[in-house]
């Protein structure tokens, strides 16, 4: 059968400050780097364990995961990175703390940007000292200037097709360190989610969440590994 | 001009209490994380960058690599794990302290299996808590019951063939986190060295040994990075 277990970052340093972070590079903070080793733990010590692994172009991830896999004694273990796993970007916002921006264009605003699902955030200044577009990290990829949680999705699931699910049909079990919003854009597709309804969906950082799926790739079951009796 | 960088892995616990390691998964000491993150400032400054790197499958290069690629904000590049770059394979030595199996074989003896360059340590008895001829990482791998410095080197040419020159020639500059005799091979090769010096060169842990190479991959000049005036 084969298993899937999604991990979205322990908390980063900007989630301490409530700051829009995207695309950008921010590393975990004390806590973050707890909660990774945490999830390496619990897992281990649940028995679950991987053939391959998958994760973003951003630090925040690669770390959770690689402090995951120390825990597990897996380090060894193949590791893809891909910015299609990467976190939505958040256009203009990022680098905004979140309540200066509600005090800058009201509450209402906010909540449009952050919950709506096909609403992207304003694009980012062209002098943004934000803007990734020199970054060689993307060369070869049309950095989006901004990105709702629909065209997130629609650049996470044709990898999923093209890499991940692949690697589940062929007998492998997959760990995938993302994003608060790479991860529900898997979500919505493996538990069968509605557009209005994914954007309230809470993914919390460094909890494994188990998909077990069929051989069609369809879901048995999910859970949050620790909301499990051992 | 293509640029090689070769670190072996930092310090760790059982280089500290002077044991012999191989192909035993032992961890970096406090050290030997210490050594790694001052390898990656220390490129870092010096402007040195990186397209693709390789490791073996031991967490104590992973991990250096790893440790060295946070402090260049490089976490991010493609890492290709490979059992081929291990550590030369210690056989029956494994797990022994130095000092304590001179006392037992004698010094002339453990100078023979340490230094020789074709004499293999005896093999691992079958019943060894170190035999690894069941560990899953190994799977399709004829896990050696030991080797001599020219098995090591004749299963990392192999491997510098068909992955690591290759990226070279297209252009990618290359970081290899290994271990001394991982690296003994790939520095017997591309400079040049008998097989009777070979075994003399001491290769320092978390010191980048920088290869400047011309288009054939003929070594035009090589230095340890600290050695050279910034």
């Amino acid at each position: 059968m084969p298993t899937l277990v999604l991990i979205r970052h322990g908390q980063s340093q900007w989630n301490l400050e409530n700051r829009f972070t995207g695309w950008w590079d921010v590393n975990l903070s004390d806590k973050g780097v707890e909660e990774a080793m945490a999830a390496g733990t619990l897992m281990r010590d649940r028995g679950l364990d991987f053939d391959v692994c998958f994760t973003s172009l951003l630090t925040r991830a690669i770390k959770t995961l690689d402090l995951a896999l120390e825990q597990m004694d897996r380090l060894w273990l193949p590791v893809h990175k891909d910015w299609h796993l990467n976190e939505r970007h958040y256009g203009g916002l990022t680098g905004f703390n979140k309540q200066e921006m509600r005090d800058k264009v009201g509450e209402e605003q906010v909540r449009i940007w952050r919950r709506s699902f096909d609403i992207p955030p304003p694009p980012l200044d062209a002098d943004s000292p934000y803007d990734l577009s020199g970054d060689r990290r993307y060369a070869g990829v049309t950095v989006p200037h901004s990105e709702s949680l629909k065209d997130t999705i629609e650049r996470v699931l044709p990898y999923w097709d093209a890499a991940i699910a692949p690697a589940l049909r062929s007998g492998q079990r997959v760990l995938i360190s993302a994003h608060g919003n790479s991860i529900r854009a898997l979500v919505k597709h493996l538990s069968g989610i509605d557009d209005d309804d994914i954007v309230g969906v809470e993914i919390p950082t460094g909890q494994p969440l188990v998909y077990e799926l069929d051989d069609a790739l369809a879901t048995r079951d999910s859970y949050y590994l620790s909301e499990r009796a051992a």
